[in-house]
């Protein structure tokens, strides 16, 4: 009798994302050797443990709907204004405000196919029409396909991962700059910075506030903090004004805030994940080199490995289920013939290794 | 150059509730006797506090984005399915998506003016037309009028706290009941229960999924989790598939589900805070009569104590910041002549009632 609102009721059903949990009641699993989600299976700093457990007992009050201390230390950290800064519960959440503040439903929405889902499942569920371009041939982005697109379609918000997910390529920042003024001048680029901290910051596009941007980053990879639900966009004054008005003022919750704050300030132990990374990617590349298999050159926490076609890679991510190591994969051509694994700790590695061998065995190419 | 979508551009900038840290930025306060925001000043559970003690280390893990255990858990508190439950980050999320999933652009949202305002942002948000009644003089809700404003204006969404908020009145079930069925057949009624612990519950509606009803939940009041943002909505099936067509899958802290699963399990905590609750109210309820000043009977936990005038209740309010004491008032006519105070430790009741005492002499009726 009560039906929902006829735009919501056409969306179609999706989720983007089977939680591993859903995994292993499914499949009557009682572990899993977690390498699917690209989480930091290097813990969060103990700095940031140690101010979150102190605060546990006041998580009866509400933390500051403005992240005031946190939004001044990010201030700090990019050079900008705390006006120019909006936290959030991940960078999912902040997706979602752009694409429900600048894609008017029947407007368009750029990406490319194959990338980060749940930019398309917020576009879908704003009522925006999703067009795409492809990944080139070696896994990289389109840039020159994107603005034959964008220029086609004249979309109000672009989409682009900087690093790259799934395909962990990387777009340096000249041509980033060069691409972002080919684009036409009403395309708002949503820049998607979740990897941003495994590479060189000199790397990346300039810092200066740009109206045609919005960057977006978080606390979930490198800081170790994807549990706690924390990430923040970096865009012009104009901008944040803009998600200000339709923003969850109390979604973030309180220690996350805290840890954010303290895992900031605990440069040492950043610089230790992001060591760790390397030789987890290393380690990855010298697995894939072994069995014969090509892979990516990544500049985030995951690899690609070439399985060569795209039944054999979701093959070998089902056995990998079946033996208790979980990874994810590319889901659209021409990455879809590779598996996507997250760095790990060495006994991590090692039982993803296994597993691989194990499997590439019984599933020929 | 780059404009939001016109709908969102439309939006008038609001933020429904000022945070208290942002208060004493502004008035230069080193410290503040929260009593403004119905926090529990008694706390989260300790067991609570020792689960998401022992994950923090694990928090470089998302949370499951079903919250599988924590709905399994509810499904068996409240007698349903796990498919009638959706959980997110506190009442005002699902609130969010409620308004999102049936409040078409230019369709009519009611509810009760100067009630709970998180609701009125999220209507404005979404492009809906807000409808209101007024409460009765005694403060209750006024049933009677909502449904005519139901039938003139045909609303797909009411909005209804029971508890109310900020009256802190109750309406029983069985008075609800015939309300819910005078309703237009079209509406549904998103029945906000935050403060639903603080009533016996053979006094709350019946607890048998309605498709006609979505009930929402916190553990931000009772439970002590308000810093954590968990909430939950209880409804049909069918409505609960179409939230989770739009919601944010990955909203959620993973300790905050810890927390609140840990939180159901302790009764003995929950029975003491609604207990210290009870005690609060009877000790503003006594200060007001000592002082000659009117009240509302409070089925929460906070109190509505009668100024006498709108200006003399915020005059009062503001002064009470200066002092250090931080409540709210409610905003509109005929409540507003009110000052509303939340539950509070005895050292807590002492500040607000001493700074009380010596701004009534300033303030004067």
């Amino acid at each position: 009798m009560i039906r929902p609102a006829p735009a919501i009721a056409a969306i179609p059903p999706t989720t983007p994302f089977i939680g591993p949990e859903q995994l292993m009641r499914e499949h009557g699993l009682e572990s899993l050797v977690r390498l699917g989600a690209n989480e930091s299976a290097f813990g969060p700093s103990p700095r940031a443990v140690e101010a979150m457990r102190a605060e546990l007992e006041r998580l009866s009050w509400y933390g500051d709907p403005e992240s005031f201390a946190l939004r001044t230390a990010l201030a700090r950290k990019h050079g900008c204004r705390i006006e120019q800064l909006v936290v959030g519960s991940g960078i999912d959440e902040l997706m979602g405000l752009v694409v429900r503040a600048f894609v008017a439903p029947g407007g368009a929405a750029l990406t490319t196919r194959g990338s980060y889902p749940t930019f398309n499942y917020h576009v879908s569920g704003y009522g925006g029409r999703l067009v795409t371009a492809d990944y080139r041939a070696d896994g990289r982005l389109d840039l020159d396909a994107l603005i034959a697109v964008a220029r086609a379609e004249r979309p109000t918000v672009v989409y682009l991962a900087n690093p790259d997910n799934p395909s962990g390529t990387f777009v340096e920042r000249d041509e980033l700059a060069r691409f972002v003024d080919a684009l036409p001048d009403d395309a708002l680029v949503l820049l998607d910075e979740a990897y941003a901290d495994f590479v060189d910051a000199g790397r990346l596009i300039a810092p200066e506030i740009d109206d045609r941007i919005v960057r977006t980053r978080t606390f979930s990879k490198a800081y170790g903090l994807a549990g706690a639900r924390i990430g923040y966009a970096i865009a012009s004054d104009a901008h944040v004004a803009t998600l200000q008005k339709i923003r969850l003022h109390y979604g973030v919750n309180r220690n996350a805030q805290i840890g954010a704050l303290a895992s900031l300030e605990d440069e040492a132990f950043h610089a230790h994940v992001v060591r760790e990374v390397e030789a987890s990617r290393e380690a990855y590349y010298a697995l894939a080199r072994e069995l014969g298999l090509g892979y990516l050159e990544s500049y985030t926490n995951f690899v690609c490995i070439d399985l060569g076609s795209a039944s054999r890679a979701t093959r070998v991510m089902n056995e990998l289920l079946e033996r208790g190591v979980w990874i994810r994969k590319p889901g659209a051509p021409p990455l879809d013939r590779y598996v996507r694994v997250s760095a790990g700790t060495a006994p991590m590695r090692e039982a993803f290794a296994a597993a691989l061998r194990a499997v590439l065995d019984e599933v020929p190419a």
